[in-house]
């Protein structure tokens, strides 16, 4: 629904809960310097002949020939610190690359929704999220977190709405908020995901702030957001 | 996002609560024959130049020059009965007409949603819930409908899903379901309709079962649905 929204003058988050954005954050958290994404597994090749660290995920899986995919726990490695990585995945990447025109772009899941509320509101300025789905589908996890993001926005911040579909993600939000594990594990990311042995992967995605980083996408690369400094 | 669904194999339910379905299940229900649904005020004008009643809505209300737009109570009238109206309407007409293709397309809303749901149980095939929204938006009231539709089909009729728009459908439904009234008036549709003093037909288009009439679009004109007869 993207192309019915105008962004220019708004702060746009993109939301790719399992597992885009929540191991991006966990990449630049842990010191990743910067990600590059690229749409196609080719392009993220020729990164890869030229002598980047690459990773490329389909289907929830480890693409053959890369390095690694996008579970949060490959980018907490020791030597990937200062490094640049390039990433394709199912659907954040193509997310990302679509909003290249926002007037700026921050990357959200759980896993830093206190820093990024927290920035969000010293921006001050308007803010469309954009769930990143699956496979342009609607997804049960990314309008979660949208609808968390808007009940701490709202409450916590000020802010105010008359969006339809914000409405109705805070509202499953709130639903779902006292057993997120098995709301989650009512949606189709079961079907998608079930047979990937990726459990771990999908608890840590569903905790709450355990990165103070706020990425944020230059049209280029993703870095740590420039306001910000890691303690 | 319904270019994204294969709809060949598939029942289209057409969903546009205030007020477009509601108000050709009224016509259907009250004896009106058929409902030609066109995209343009400028097509909607060349039938009124041959003599067709015509009724065109836009911005929720009537587009001047036409005979009425789309309240459910100027379908009501006796001398409409047995006749041809020719329609366009902001959001519902366009629905229709993107989803010419599927298998068959039925028309729902809250005035039919048991007889709607007693005709998807005995037609047991595959059945996509279309929300016309608003302007390509989500629109609340329409996924409220999909919700309180899905709560039905699922409890009362066996159907079952593994799609996470629908399950939040549902859980959007199951919030609002004691106090429909209210939680729409929170829905972006205030701000849109609010100042058109339309409060009596929003009430009705709330109301279960006004109506035993499904009207069916064959890709022409609306009608009621081949299977069914009114008592």
């Amino acid at each position: 629904l993207l192309p019915y929204y105008n962004i220019d003058d708004k702060i746009v988050v993109v939301i790719d809960v399992f597992r885009a954005t929540s191991a991006i954050i966990t990449a630049i958290q842990y010191g990743v310097k910067e990600i590059i994404p690229v749409k196609d597994i080719e392009d993220a090749l020729e990164y890869k002949h030229k002598g980047y660290i690459t990773a490329a995920e389909r289907k929830g899986e480890v693409v053959d020939g890369f390095d690694f995919g996008n579970s949060p726990f490959a980018f907490m490695e020791e030597h990937l610190k200062g490094q640049t990585v390039v990433l394709t995945t199912s659907n954040c990447t193509m997310a990302m690359l679509e909003v290249k025109h926002a007037k700026k772009t921050l990357l959200g899941a759980f896993t830093n929704i206190t820093a990024l509320a927290e920035m969000l509101d010293r921006e001050n300025d308007n803010v469309l999220l954009l769930c990143a789905g699956w496979k342009n589908r609607f997804s049960l996890e990314d309008t979660l977190f949208a609808g968390a993001l808007v009940e701490k926005l709202v409450s916590e911040y000020g802010f105010n709405t008359d969006c339809d579909s914000v409405l109705t993600a805070r509202e499953l939000y709130k639903v779902a908020r006292h057993d997120m594990h098995s709301f989650v594990k009512r949606s189709s990311h079961r079907h998608r995901l079930g047979h990937l042995n990726i459990e771990k992967d999908i608890e840590y995605c569903l905790k709450h702030d355990q990165a103070q980083a706020v990425p944020q996408f230059d049209g280029y690369s993703v870095k740590l957001a420039e306001s910000l400094v890691l303690e």
